[in-house]
Parts: C-alpha cells; sequence; structure tokens
C-alpha cells in the first residue's frame, strides 16, 4: 500500500492545523497527524517560572530526531507511541499515545523544514502562508482562551522569542516547500486543489 | 462544456511561461494562452529611442480592459483576434491573431492581479514565484539573446522600472493567488499537483 508524507509548515497561527484537518477529512479519516509541538522537550529540573521562560521556537527545544524515527515507521505501516505536551504546565504529559499507521501521514509544524532528514521524508511540502499581525491576533486570542495565559505573557513571548525566531528560522523554510498556500486555512481553491493533488498521486480514484 | 480560466502571475523571468506550457501540454492543447504582453498600447506617434524609454512595467502601459473583454468572449466559447507585440522594435505589430476558445483559457502576465475585473474572472489564480537576483539572471539572458537588448539597456531598464514597478505592483497581488509556486517554473511536484487539480475541476477523467 501506499502511504504518503505531508508536511505542512507556516508560522504560528497560520492555519496549519485547519489544512491539517481538511485533509484528514477528505481521506475519510485513513489520515494520521502527527505534531512537531509532540515532541517539545522534557525540562524536569526546572521550575514552572524557568520552564515559561525558555525558547520554545528554537529547533533545539525540539525532539525532531524522535519525530523522523516515528515518521519513518509509520511510513513503514507500523504504529508508534508517541509523546504528547501540555502547553499550559509547559511539560510533557506522561501518558505517551498509540499511533497507527494510516495512508496519509501528516507533520505539521513551523519548525519541520529546518530539519533536513524530515524534509526528504515529506512527499509533498506544503506552507501555509497568512500576515504576520493576523497570525499574531490569532494566537492571542488562541492562548488566552484555550491555554489559559494572560495577554501580556503571549505579547512578551511573541515579541521575545516568537517573532525573532519566526524571522531566522521559519521564513527562511518557505522556499523549501512545494507549495505555498496563501490565505492561511481558508483558502478553499488552494485546499481542494491539494487533496485533488494527493489523490492522483496515491493513484485511487475510489476516495 | 466548461471552461476554466487559469491566471499566472509573477514577477520578471519567475516562470510563468514554463507553467502556462506545461498546464497547455497536459491538456493535450485545448488550452490556449493569453499573454498580458500581447496587450501594450500602442505608440506611433513616438520615435524607437522614446518608446525604448517608457515604463513597460506599469499597469496603464497595458490595455487591459481588452484583456477581459477577449477571456470573457473566450469563456463563452467565441473565437477572438487578439494583438501582437514586438519586443524589438516596442510596436504592436500590424497583424491581430485569431485564437479559438479552448476548456482551458490561461491569462499571464506580471500585472494581470492588479486588475479586480481580470481577477474575477480566474478560477484559479497562481502565482510563480523565484528569488529577485535569479530572476533578474533570466531575464538578462533571454533579453539579450532573444530580444537582442544590450547587457547595458537590460541593466538600466531593470533598476529604472522593472524592479521599482515589480514592489510596487506585481509583489503585492502575491497575496491574491488561490496557491504560490515557489521555485519558478521547475517545481515537478507543484505543477503536476494543480494539473491533476485542474482536471478535477473540469469533472473530466478522460483528459
Amino acid at each position: 500500500m501506499d502511504r504518503i508524507v505531508i508536511g505542512i509548515a507556516g508560522g504560528t497561527a497560520s492555519g496549519k492545523t485547519t489544512v491539517a484537518e481538511r485533509i484528514y477529512e477528505a481521506f475519510q479519516k485513513d489520515a494520521v497527524i502527527l505534531s512537531h509541538d509532540y515532541y517539545y522537550k522534557q525540562h524536569d529540573d526546572l521550575t514552572m517560572e524557568q520552564r515559561g521562560k525558555l525558547n520554545y521556537d528554537h529547533p533545539d527545544s525540539l525532539d525532531t530526531d524522535l519525530l523522523v524515527k516515528h515518521i519513518e515507521e509509520l511510513k513503514k505501516g507500523n504504529a508508534i507511541m508517541h509523546p504528547t505536551y501540555n502547553f499550559t504546565t509547559h511539560t510533557r504529559n506522561a501518558e505517551w499515545q498509540r499511533m497507527e499507521s494510516a495512508r496519509i501521514i501528516i507533520a505539521e509544524g513551523i519548525l519541520i523544514y529546518t530539519n533536513n532528514k524530515l524534509c526528504k521524508l515529506c512527499d509533498i511540502k506544503l506552507f501555509v502562508d497568512a500576515d504576520a499581525d493576523v497570525r499574531f491576533i490569532r494566537r492571542l486570542t488562541r492562548d488566552v482562551s484555550e491555554r489559559g495565559r494572560s495577554v501580556e505573557s503571549v505579547v512578551t513571548q511573541y515579541l521575545s522569542t516568537v517573532k525573532p525566531m519566526h524571522e531566522q528560522f521559519v521564513e527562511p523554510t518557505k522556499s523549501k516547500a512545494d507549495l505555498i498556500i496563501p490565505q492561511g486555512g481558508h483558502n478553499e481553491i488552494a485546499i481542494s486543489m491539494i487533496i485533488d493533488g494527493i489523490k492522483k498521486r496515491l493513484g485511487n480514484q475510489n476516495i
């Protein structure tokens, strides 16, 4: 059985998750979404306050070697056990989760194209684009309502690490993408064309 | 019969023609390519030297209303007579050319998305992207070898009009595109996915 690995990168709150979910739905859930966020490194040695100050937007904050290994396993058809991360407490959860393989293996995250092995594993590399101000507004809304952060902490983190790391690491990887999707996750024409393109590559007209 | 209008914009020498030709070939030539360049305005009143100094990268240098009218006719299934342009003498040729309609109507040009009517006519809006230095080098090579220009005249035109007009008019229209194709016309994955997406939209599996 053919399995296809799709990378979805893009800045914070650009619409990566929306694009990933649209692809997932299109393949009648015969897809898995592996978020780079699951692979944040553990910092048991630090206090909550110290962990809150870490730079979570630098490639070194993530165990990308483990993500690469997991994608290789999924591509072979094997199930994996992947870590998960708690954004409120800034810690890796004790329980790891089992993930079965699927025909469509989606890897998503702001920094996935900073790793060459990961780039090579992706059959199709997408980059979801949106204006920086729109992305900030979405992130603010999400982090305050869903992750229990204060407006001040979101702004401080954005200016001190999110924005500089975006410019240093995320934006330069746009040129590694096969396709760039403007207007984030609400770009119906792009998303439907990409889904059709993936179906064709899988060579299955019955989907 | 369904007809589909595809816009292909992007900076000078970004690979628009390559993408247009790949789509043309994919549809077994049941496609027409209408270049915005055909619609440069006539300047019989000026000398060759004066014409050489005109700003050919500003939207006002083109008769876009005529292009819009022609695309509307092609979309209805009617043939058109379109002007053609001579880049060596900077004049419109005396002979206009007949173009039959086709299932795929491709409009290509650096400035096509600066016109709202034209944007609305396009069912799929593509933007071909490439680094500015790579585009300049391609343009230099092409203009010297194919259009009989001197290196000096290409550089002068590039710095005085091509580059500033690109930044003012072309680059801002990137956000109007449905899909951005990085690495110009040599991006196999993007081009093949786009072709599959167009085929699906046409609803014809026999192509």
